[in-house]
């Protein structure tokens, strides 16, 4: 199958580009480099170094003896996406170019326009795109489980029945994010899911969950497949951002309460099950929605868990609360569905510790990397709009004191 | 009280600016003219002929004793809408000057991603500067019934309770709505939702029903008071639309079965609901959904109603339904509640005959305009993509056979 990766240089989807590949797929790919660019304004850098795109597709021709297609451009310039789907005819678009970060849209006010424009403009180009040259393609859209925000009720799979005054009908489950970040991808959702029903478009818009690890088996085979680990307070997510932590000894600092509970799988997982959605496409006019993540934990059993694989290093961390700079609950009940990919053939790996272990010893070869941007760690983005290093507050978990 | 028009040289800007005015707020506003653009884009105008706003202002001035004072500028430029925040200090901010038309976002990926980032942008721009400036300042934000879609349920205001699984909570009441412009006022809602749910903003959204009329009383003493009234495909909606066409002898178009059913409220009910708003502010942090409509009819009743009238007015014109450009359910149940405004004191004008006349007789003065746009009132732009004008179809219902 022909897939085209919007977004082919970033965390998910330079994987993508190799595990697509190995299962004999013929990828190609557009980016702009925008995700080395923010993460360079927040302060930061990738804890493992990259390649350049030239270095990358070097790479992938001498692995796999073809290339890749890559086109450096802007998806929100729909002559280019027009352009590229003329060229590379796909059978599938996978979209993760959009801007992922809650903290970076909740900035101010042009980083919020910023956030909330490339990712409805760039996801408006590729529907249009399909509707107007691939109309058979499936489009895999990354959502985020935040897009359902934490409700005081059971999570499904995007669509619930319910009952209102006699009356009943299965109906779109009610979206409550918590940044403007996510807020644009429950607006891509609402743009897809409209698409799909008026043109016949198929779609398969994914909840994923927090994905964390750097790597998937074989990625190691040549340091120009690694793929970016991200720790800065914007664009690294929860366990990649703990076990940067960890590396240089800084403490583990959940936010808030710690309390709060997310779903989360492995970087591997994320490549399995995106490549089921892709290798079982929805029907035509079909928008189907899948929440994709392996477990539930809390901030604080996270910790807990890098912090003990830690141990097992030899790499002695406090786990420390930090103000929490959001504004969400930090105690609630969390309860979603996760079957639809699972129906597909997804087997979980099941082994979060031994994921955790896998991307600590990875880490503290780069340990110096994450030292020199130390500062990168520390949350300054207030959900209030005050930009203020964020202090540890209590309670102090350390191992001996959970 | 400060009221800033954000929007003030449209259909209900310009009408809001005296209206506010007779009831003793102080108003300002801004524009940049954009309405004038699209309908001329459309190959149209206004069917009643409307001064410049340099001619408003004169008037304004003459018959009120005092300035509005006027931004000509784009609310996408933050720093306009910051420069206006601290030069006028509202204490309330009325948004309609968000791009109003369906079929103008379902033109082309062009024009979709014109009308939901014009949309989402400006009114950040304005929850931004209310956060920062103004943090008492109330925002009016206009929305449209046609958020909520025709689910097969009851529609609440903006919220309802539900059970799921055994558990209970307040959620927001999903949307499905039915064009890329639809969608831009969900986006928007869901914006404000959120930034009065973090900042402490307060916010009332106005899911209005279909507007129509030409005038409420008192506007018709200078003509450069009068507002505009639009016709075409795009920036017409369905009563005025059909009123124009009975004035030039054009038949009146229900489009496909003619059944969908809409709320609907005079121009001057309009400006009762939003005013009584505007004077009866939310709590801060609260954010309120205001169903605003009077009553609810289906698009045959309402093109058999505007026949009557012009019966009476001695214009012979059939009704004659067409292919429907849009992809919309047909038929459907509706019924959507309306208390909150009636709870506040909205007393409905009730005599939507009275109304239809009255607009018949100020527009025979300008049928000579109409006539000469005439084509403008044929539907071109289908929800499928295509621009091609639409045909008559069965069944025909005229004055005989209704």
């Amino acid at each position: 199958m022909r897939i085209f990766i919007a977004g082919m240089d970033g965390y998910l989807g330079w994987s993508l580009a190799q595990y697509l590949t190995r299962r004999k797929h013929e990828v190609a790919g557009a980016d702009l480099f925008l995700r080395r660019k923010w993460v360079e304004e927040m302060g930061s850098w990738s804890a493992i170094p990259i390649a350049t795109m030239n270095e990358r597709l070097t790479a992938f021709k001498q692995s796999f003896g073809r290339e890749a297609r890559f086109w450096e451009g802007d998806l929100r310039d729909y002559g280019l996406v027009e352009r590229i789907f003329r060229e590379f005819e796909p059978d599938a678009v996978i979209h993760v170019g959009e801007c992922p970060s809650a903290p970076y849209s909740m900035m101010d006010v042009r980083h919020a326009t910023f956030v909330q424009t490339n990712n409805i403009v760039s996801t408006f180009n590729l529907l249009f795109a399909i509707r107007d040259i691939r109309p058979q393609a499936h489009l895999l859209k990354l959502g985020t489980m935040g897009e359902y925000g934490t409700p005081n009720l059971d999570i499904p799979e995007g669509f619930f029945e319910v009952e209102f005054r006699g009356r009943r009908d299965r109906v779109p489950f009610p979206r409550q994010p918590g940044s403007f970040y996510h807020l644009s991808k429950v607006h891509g959702s609402n743009n897809v899911m409209f698409a799909c029903k008026i043109w016949g478009i198929r779609a398969t818009d994914v909840m994923q969950g927090v994905v964390f690890g750097t790597r998937f088996p074989g990625m190691d085979e040549d340091e120009r497949f690694l793929t970016r680990l991200d720790f800065d307070e914007a664009f690294g997510t929860a366990i990649n951002r703990f076990a940067c932590q960890a590396v240089i000894g800084h403490p583990l600092t959940p936010f808030g309460k710690g309390h709060q509970k997310r779903g989360f799988l492995p970087l591997q997982d994320s490549m399995q099950c995106l490549t089921l959605a892709l290798e079982n496409p929805p029907k035509p006019g079909e928008y189907r929605v899948f929440n994709q993540f392996e477990e539930v934990y809390d901030l604080t059993q996270l910790a807990l868990k890098v912090q003990s694989a830690a141990g097992e290093l030899g790499l002695d961390v406090d786990v420390h609360n930090v103000e929490n700079p959001r504004q969400e609950l930090e105690d609630h009940d969390y309860r979603p569905d996760h079957q639809h990919l699972l129906d597909l053939g997804y087997v979980p790996t099941r082994d979060i510790d031994a994921e955790i272990r896998t991307m600590l010893r990875d880490l503290i070869t780069y340990s110096e990397r994450i030292e020199l941007k130390r500062d990168a760690l520390v949350p300054k983005i207030r959900w209030t709009g005050q930009h203020q290093k964020v202090s540890f507050i209590e309670p102090v978990f350390n191992r001996q004191g959970k």
